[in-house]
């Protein structure tokens, strides 16, 4: 994509109103627009993130058998109610309108109950178990205020997964799969080394439930950790979890931290509640076992700019960067040699960013740093008769005086 | 994918209240879950479907230099208020709701007042123009009725791209463009043939919008064309149509046709209202020129439904179908042949729905055809001693027995 062609263009400021650090860098690079608090657009930069995000995801929840399938936004109180889940005082972030017949119907801030009643219609023995379905959903929620940019928004979207088990050990055991995973997405995202599985509060079925936290100063959680992060344990839990853990809750230090997923057990509870049963061997009727997965996909997006960005800007790991290369031309012949390369690299396959734009080179170097593109190269007139190109790491810096060929090699 | 591995089931019924061919279909097939009357759920079938439509148009527009966004659902009432569509007795089918702070909000039932509102942000200068855009949205719209299946829905996806000119001309040109993508997805899609560029009724800068109008009979509109189809016109536009292209109306036949997509020129009225105008050559400002172009992708699903099924079931154009190739095993040694050739396909990349489950061959044949997957490979233990298998064609009932070697050179 030549940035002469892409719409978007940078800023040096984001609306007054937003305080969030993660939306400021995203508007001003031109990657997310505002439409209100909690609400955001995401420009072809910006879409482009979410989907490399998402196909990770997708590809790691494929791997454990889920199915991807993609629910209603518009829901029917009668699918919430078998549960409690549809009066406002149990839930406080339901939109809710209704048909021209005045029927009222909500709009989706979560899809458990919803799933459920559909695979009513398609689980009916043992033999349809186990089964796993996800989906990447926009959620609507109606939050009461939306301070933290796009980490935590009134319209989001969210990869939910749900399986159905016909045991409690076939639950369990599906279950850590899914913490695998779960552990390959965020390596695959490059936060891996930070993001540790940890113990949050449970419901009625399990002590506890399952939380990815990510170290992040911008995090609204304190996770409690020891000194090489095996134990983790949210500050809510503190107690009960060093207990079970056996742990010295003294010897855990607490850290700022965002949570990036969650995971839970939901045993028979939501089965029993809305008398969703499946036929047994011996042909009785049982309620089924629920876990449910969630990652927020917008939410992942937003962490990342907070945990990797510097003061020049976006910091986009290689594997969901919107391009590998941001490829800069300088001076007329730059340009033409850079033309070349361009053709040259994306004919491999290689995603370049070409800033071929009339501008000057600090601007193209300051727009190529605010952006965050892992790789730059720059072609300029000065490096022409050598026949060289300059190469810049985004994270850390580094500079190199390549070949076209070196160039191409070290980025395909 | 393994039958035994899918969740969804076929169904002899579907839900008594479900008139529309195009939703008893796709509902008994297992591709879409009716949530209530005008909203569905898509299964991994049905997904798989709509990810193949939203991929041949993506294609289309990113190579007339479209590019992909995706705007919110939530909708600022400001938006809507410049151009007087916020109102719900000028716009009826508007779904709202309130923030905590009693903010009125709506949900997007269209974006071309959003989307501009954003663009104000990125177009200054004539050097910005002209740009395109599109996203595939999920619309909510309060439709009084709901009765066409994923024909028209309270929830539906639909790409909808807006490119903003200079001129007149260029925005004349540009169109021109569209409307020759726009054939290419029709012809992508299998419907090619019998889907034409129509005279529809314009607005308040062109006498003429256009629709692209496909030959069915669950459609809503009555098509005016001739023999060729070389001229195909509206009936709400009849008279005027014809004139303008020197046509005599009376050899102009009736035909029930399905909308598929429509193309309208809104000329400089929406930029005048919204008050969004660009600094031209000359430093004066100026509003610009807009065009909305829209193909309802699940509504396209559904209308493809309507035009190709047979009594059997559905029949999809290879270019859209979830699967290429329905695998039928029979009996012990059969099954164990047809995993080898399921693994061999797969390897090829060739996209194979494989019936492994231990069901009568007359169910895995009714299924097979009620699906609508373009080639069945028939693998059963009459045909092992010959090392053949059996194909047989859905559309047009084509059979040959054939090598393993012969099978898979046909499919892949």
């Amino acid at each position: 994509m030549r940035v002469s062609h892409l719409f978007t263009k940078t800023s040096k400021t984001a609306p007054a109103d937003e305080v969030a650090k993660n939306a400021q860098l995203l508007i001003r690079a031109g990657y997310i627009y505002k439409v209100m608090a909690g609400v955001y657009a995401y420009t072809p930069l910006g879409l482009r993130v979410l989907e490399k995000i998402k196909q990770i995801v997708r590809e790691e929840m494929n791997a454990i058998g889920g199915q991807e399938l993609i629910m209603s936004s518009l829901q029917r109180k009668e699918t919430w109610e078998a549960t409690g889940r549809w009066d406002d005082k149990v839930v406080d972030v339901w939109f809710k309108s209704t048909l021209k017949d005045n029927t009222e119907i909500g709009f989706g801030w979560s899809h458990e109950e919803a799933i459920l009643e559909m695979m009513q219609q398609f689980i009916q023995s043992y033999k349809d178990l186990p089964v796993s379905v996800y989906q990447f959903q926009t959620k609507l929620r109606n939050e009461l205020r939306a301070k933290s940019g796009i980490m935590r928004g009134r319209e989001f979207v969210m990869k939910d997964m749900y399986s159905l088990h016909t045991t409690a050990e076939d639950s369990d055991a599906y279950y850590e799969k899914a913490i695998e995973a779960y552990k390959r997405c965020y390596d695959r995202f490059g936060i891996g080394d930070s993001t540790f599985v940890t113990f949050a509060s449970g419901g009625a079925f399990t002590k506890f439930s399952h939380e990815f936290q990510t170290i992040c100063d911008a995090g609204e959680d304190i996770l409690y950790t020891n000194e090489d992060h095996s134990v983790a344990v949210n500050e809510e839990v503190l107690d009960d979890a060093a207990r079970e853990l056996r742990v010295d809750k003294n010897e855990l230090r607490p850290v700022k931290s965002a949570e990036v997923g969650n995971i839970f057990k939901f045993g028979t509870e939501k089965s029993e509640k809305m008398g969703i049963t499946f036929t047994d061997r011996n042909g009785e009727q049982k309620p089924f076992y629920l876990n449910s997965y969630g990652i927020g996909i917008t939410r992942v997006m937003g962490v990342i700019v907070e945990k990797l960005a510097d003061d020049k800007g976006l910091v986009w790991p290689e594997t969901i960067a919107p391009y590998k290369v941001y490829l800069v031309s300088i001076g007329e012949k730059g340009a033409s040699r850079a033309d070349e390369l361009y053709n040259e690299l994306m004919a491999k396959g290689v995603e370049v960013l070409y800033d071929d734009r009339d501008e000057r080179p600090g601007a193209k170097f300051a727009d190529s740093e605010l952006l965050g593109i892992p790789h730059r190269i720059t072609v300029s007139d000065r490096l022409i008769e050598t026949q060289q190109c300059e190469y810049t790491n985004r994270k850390d810096g580094e500079t190199a005086l390549l070949t076209y060929e070196e160039a191409i090699a070290k980025l395909i």
